[in-house]
């Protein structure tokens, strides 16, 4: 009896464990990949598609080696505004450098940048920046400049949230490159920034080494043709990684087209277009900047992507509706 | 006693299993990353630098994550006499597109390739390649040029060895890269031919990804703007990857100097002072054809390489005296 009695009493004890450890790890959902996606249609389509890919009885079934995500950065992964984070590094570069550029006191864009408010910055258009990034970089050898990028990441913080570049990426939107590098996809950045400012913080930011990130090319010489020890950025632009330069880019760095693009503006156009015209299964998905009390609310340079999002049946993701929450700081 | 007998012929068994099993491994020689290679100093150079790159205990410890080597193609991964077997491509290509070009019987390099036989594609310079090239695929979507590809690679012969692309490959290098990877490196092929040319058959031939090639580009144009859903090849170059371009090259494509670089020819002369130029351990490898039996022995378009070498400490390789094999369809 004493036996039986120990014995069942060790059977209830391994079922209580066990059914402990199971409403435990149902607690944590570890089932859920995108646990800062609110439940819904967003969230579901993107789940769906996800689990097509990888079936191999799917007709939506790609192989691993093809699975390449491309994702914009500036306002995609991370905030773009009251201007770029790049917008401030170059402008602490004008900045620095102008006692050495007279000139710039009366020519545009310089004379902006010096004079100066937040305001301002948010005008400069994207022709203005690549102006004032080859300018403020030329002549520098390549180590010279990640030196000053390494300096500007370490101390600039973001004048609404106060907090430094490491926290300003959209919490969802990691959950969703980690997911989608979980099921085998090569996750890229395709940036219409500069490709050296982006990868200097990809890989601890969003896990993607520099050699996954695209984006906006200066040229390069040899410092010394016969001894070339080192390249020197040049005042020329080989590559603008924006809108038709986007597929450019892709082919270029990756040779393939993308199963899975992402984007939020009028930049990401072709990218998407692109992605949408592989052969076989591809989804396109657009962020929508919708919610001004957790982050910015705003439609301008996003006008025709949402046109062709509709048209062309792409996923719109709305920020309010869509994400639980936005950033890492938020408190959750 | 019987028990105690089938114990010990069990015992004895397990013994003699045990001792075939270990001679046997020892016969394969599992230890040797590199059987293809002669023993001798090129070999243990060779062993010794990776032995002490992932060595965190060595000054020339590099962590994983900068472990990159970059390797040249033609020459240095698979033959290219007797001329690159990009020009046996183009050479198809100009026979086939002629008839819609009446003026290429009398304009260079044109006529030269249509009269042509090996003597005369021997001559032809890169320049002329290039030119070859983008006349022969300008205007076609990449899809539409990487069809083309196919049909090359899938019938092209080699006309002194009768073998077909996938078995031109020098048999020691596959084992070099095999190793490097083995060893936590990233291999890239950086290669003066065309990008997407190399693309097409890297992965089967060297287990490298399309993403992992960095070549000459050609300029692309979406087929229509608004409308991007293809690529069209344009009659530009936006990178001539060899010599100076080569640093560029890799600086654009990967965004960090190599640890580990190879070459066979003076266009690789950028790409190894460049690799040299890294602060941390790096090595130099430069390919010596001297074997014209087993393969071609020629010095012209190297010259300058082999003073590079003696000058900056570059380890040269001998084809005749340190490989075993070349070819993988050699007699073992």
């Amino acid at each position: 009896m004493r036996d039986r009695r120990t014995l069942l009493r060790g059977l209830a004890l391994a079922m209580l464990v066990a059914v402990v450890a199971f409403r435990g790890a149902a607690a944590q959902r570890p089932d859920d990949p995108l646990p800062s996606w609110n439940e819904g249609p967003a969230k579901q389509q993107i789940v769906a598609f996800v689990q097509a890919v990888v079936d191999p009885a799917s007709p939506a079934f790609v192989p691993v080696a093809e699975r390449t995500a491309t994702i914009d950065n500036d306002g995609t992964l991370w905030v773009e505004k009251p201007t770029y984070i790049q917008g401030f590094f170059v402008l602490e570069r004008v900045r620095a450098l102008a006692p050495q550029h007279p000139e710039w006191r009366t020519t545009q864009p310089f004379a902006a940048v010096l004079d100066g408010d937040l305001a301002q910055l948010e005008q400069l258009g994207e022709s203005d920046l690549l102006e004032l990034i080859s300018a403020t970089s030329a002549g520098m050898t390549q180590e010279q400049y990640d030196a000053e990028l390494r300096q500007f990441f370490a101390t600039w913080r973001h004048p609404r949230f106060h907090v430094g570049y490491a926290e300003l990426y959209y919490q969802p939107m990691v959950e969703l490159l980690e997911y989608l590098r979980q099921n085998g996809f090569k996750t890229y950045i395709v940036t219409g920034g500069g490709i050296d400012f982006v990868r200097q913080v990809a890989p601890t930011v969003y896990g993607i080494p520099p050699e996954q990130v695209v984006g906006t090319t200066l040229e390069y010489q040899c410092q010394v043709v016969d001894a070339c020890t080192a390249l020197v950025r040049q005042p020329r632009i080989s590559l603008v990684d924006d809108k038709v330069g986007k597929p450019v880019g892709i082919q270029v760095h990756i040779g393939r087209r993308p199963v899975f693009a992402a984007g939020n503006s009028d930049g990401d156009i072709q990218m998407l277009q692109y992605t949408k015209g592989r052969a076989g299964a591809s989804f396109q998905l657009l962020v929508h900047h919708d919610d001004a009390e957790r982050e910015y609310a705003y439609d301008q340079g996003t006008e025709q992507a949402l046109d062709y999002a509709r048209q062309d049946g792409w996923l719109v993701v709305s920020m309010a509706r869509d994400w639980r929450q936005i950033f890492p700081f938020e408190r959750k």
